[in-house]
C-alpha cells in the first residue's frame, strides 16, 4: 500500500463530501482566464491525497456539522497547499510528483512561479467570501507561516548547527500551520467554544507535525517505489530531518565529523551508507517514537470534543498514521 | 531626471502621508520571523517609487479624506507590488533593479520564490484587517489578475500572432489591475457613490496602462543610463510591446518577415537596429500618441470627482506622465 492509501481509507465517512470538494476544486480552475485554466487544472489535479480538506471536513463534523462554508474551507486549504507544492517543486528542481511531470518540468520555472502565485491569490480571493474576516485573517496568517517556514528551511540547508527545536519550529511552520488552520477553522465555522477551537487547532498542528516526521522517516527508511523518490533525497538537498539530527546527537565525535562531511558533500554511495546508519543506530526508530508520542498528544486534544462518528474518524486517522509509523519501529 | 523623479515631485501634497506609509512598510518587515525579516526589509526598501501607495492616498483625499485605512491600503498595494517585482526578477533573471542587486542575485531563485510568497501572503493578511471583506475580495482579485496577466505574457513571449488587443489585455491585467484597485479602494473606503468609485477605478486602470506603455516606450527610446537597463531588453525577452506591434502592423510583407526573424533570434546588433527602426518609422511615436489619448480618457474620469486639491493632484499626475511621454513624441 502506498504512502497515503491507508489514510484515504479512513476518509470513508466523508467520501461523498470529498467528492463534492473535488468538483469544487475543478470548478475553481474554470474561474481563471481561459489562457490560464489549463495550467491550474493540471496543478490542482496532480496534488493528490486531499488530506487537508478531509481534516477540515471531519473537524466540522466533529464540532457540529459540515456546512457549505466547510467545503469552501476545504477548497481554500487545498489550493494553498497546491500553490506551495508548485513552488516547492521549483525549489527542489523536481521532475515528477506522484508519477506525473511537475509544472516546472512541463512548462519551466517562470511559468511555475506565476502558476503558484495564481493558485495562492485565488485561494485567498475565495477565502474573502467567508462572512467572518477572521477566517480570512487566520488563513492568510497560515499561508504566511508556511512561506516563512520554507524560507527558514531553505536558509538552513546544510547548516550542521540546526537544533532539534529549530527543526520542530520549521516543520510546525511549513507543514503544521496549514493542518492547524484546517481543523481550527473547521471548528470556528461551527461557532464552537474557544477551548474546542483551540483544541482542534492543536490537533491539526500536532497531527501535521507528526505527519511531516513520518514523511521525513519515509525518505530514509521507506521503500523507493512507494516513497516515489530515491531514498536520502532530503539529505542530498541538505535538509536535516529529525532522524539525522538524532543520529548526529548520539554519535561519537569522530563519527560525527565523518557524518558531517558526508552531509556536506558525500557521494551517492556515502549518502546511502548514512541512510542505512540512521536505521541501524536506531535514530530512525527514535524519530518514530517521537512522532508516536506526538500522536498521543494529538489524541488528548479530543477530550474536549463531543463524542460522535467524526470524533471517531479523527481517532481513526491518528491510529492509521500511528500504524504507518509503526512499520518503521524496531 | 530619471524615469519617475518627475512623478515623485507631484506627490508633494502627500509628502508627510508617504513618509508615514514608509514607516508602516518598514514596520511590516519587523512583523516577520527574525530569520525572514532581513530579506523582507531588503525587498520592500529596494522597490522605490511608491506610485501605487501615492495613488491610493490621493484617491482618498479626492473622494473625502485620507483616513487610517488608506494607509493600510497603501501598504497592502505596495507589498503586493513588491512581491510581484521579486518574482518578476526571477522570471527575467535580472541581476539589478534600480541599481541594487535583486533578491535572486543576492540569495538565489529558491529563496526569492519564497520571499515573494511571504510578501504576498503578508499583504493579504494585512488586507484581512479591513472592516469590509469586500476590500479583501477586491484586493485578492487584483492580485489574481496580476498573476494571470503575467502568465499570459510569459506564455506569449515570441508569439508573433499577438494582437494589439491581446497586448492591452495583458498590460491591463499585469499592471492596470493593481493601480485600479488602489484608486478604487481609496474611494471605496470613503463610502463614495458607486459612480465615483467606478470612475476612480477606471482612472487607476487607464493611468496604470498608460504608465506601462510609457515604460515599454522607454525600453526602446529611453536613454540607457536612466532606463537602468540596456535598450531593447523587452525584445530580447520576446515581449512584444505596443511600438513593436505597431511597427509590425505597418511594415511591408518582406520587411515584416525580416523583423520577425530578428525578434525570434536576432543578434544584439540586429536588435539595436530594430530599436532604431521602431523610432525612425514613427512606431514609437504612435504608441506615445495612444498613451496620451489614454491619459485624456483618464482625466475624463475626474468629472464626477469633487474639485479639491487632491483632484488637482490627480490632474497633475496625468500632466506629468503626459510630459514624460511628450519627450518621445515627434
Amino acid at each position: 500500500m502506498n504512502k497515503t492509501a491507508a489514510l484515504k481509507q479512513t476518509f470513508e465517512l466523508i467520501n461523498s463530501e470529498l467528492y463534492a470538494v473535488e468538483e469544487r476544486i475543478r470548478a475553481q480552475a474554470r474561474a481563471f482566464d481561459p489562457a490560464v485554466e489549463g495550467y491550474v487544472t493540471y496543478a490542482v489535479e496532480s496534488t493528490g491525497k486531499r488530506l487537508r480538506p478531509a481534516l477540515a471536513l471531519i473537524a466540522g463534523g466533529a464540532t457540529g456539522n459540515i456546512g457549505p462554508d466547510h467545503f469552501d474551507l476545504a477548497v481554500v486549504v487545498e489550493l494553498i497547499h497546491a500553490a506551495t507544492l508548485v513552488h516547492d517543486d521549483i525549489l527542489d528542481s523536481a521532475d515528477t510528483r506522484r508519477g506525473q511531470p511537475t509544472a516546472n518540468a512541463k512548462w519551466g520555472n517562470s511559468l511555475s512561479v506565476l502558476l503558484g502565485d495564481c493558485l495562492f491569490s485565488h485561494a485567498l480571493k475565495l477565502a474573502s467570501g467567508f462572512r467572518s474576516s477572521e477566517m480570512m485573517r487566520r488563513m492568510a496568517e497560515a499561508a504566511s507561516e508556511v512561506c516563512s517556514g520554507e524560507i527558514i528551511q531553505t536558509q538552513r540547508r546544510f547548516d550542521l548547527k540546526l537544533s532539534v527545536p529549530d527543526y520542530y519550529r520549521i516543520i510546525e511552520m511549513k507543514t503544521g500551520a496549514l493542518f492547524a488552520v484546517a481543523t481550527e477553522l473547521g471548528a470556528f465555522l461551527n461557532e464552537a467554544t474557544p477551548s474546542v477551537i483551540a483544541a482542534m487547532r492543536t490537533f491539526g498542528l500536532k497531527f501535521g507535525t507528526a505527519f511531516q516526521i513520518y514523511d521525513d522517516v519515509l525518505d530514509l527508511a521507506g521503500d523507493e517505489a512507494n516513497a516515489g523518490k530515491t531514498l536520502g533525497s532530503d539529505l542530498r538537498k541538505g535538509k536535516l530531518t529529525l532522524p539525522i539530527l538524532y543520529l548526529l546527537q548520539h554519535s561519537e565525535p569522530t563519527d560525527r565529523d565523518r557524518i558531517c562531511e558526508i552531509i556536506l558533500g558525500g557521494s551517492d554511495e556515502e549518502i546511502a551508507t548514512l541512510v542505512r546508519k540512521a536505521i541501524s543506530t536506531g535514530a530512525v526508530n527514535s524519530a518514530v517514537l517521537t512522532a508516536r508520542r506526538m500522536l498521543r498528544e494529538t489524541e488528548e486534544q479530543l477530550r474536549v470534543v463531543p463524542a460522535n462518528r467524526y470524533h471517531d474518524a479523527l481517532k481513526g486517522l491518528i491510529r492509521t498514521l500511528d500504524g504507518m509509523l509503526g512499520q518503521f519501529a524496531e
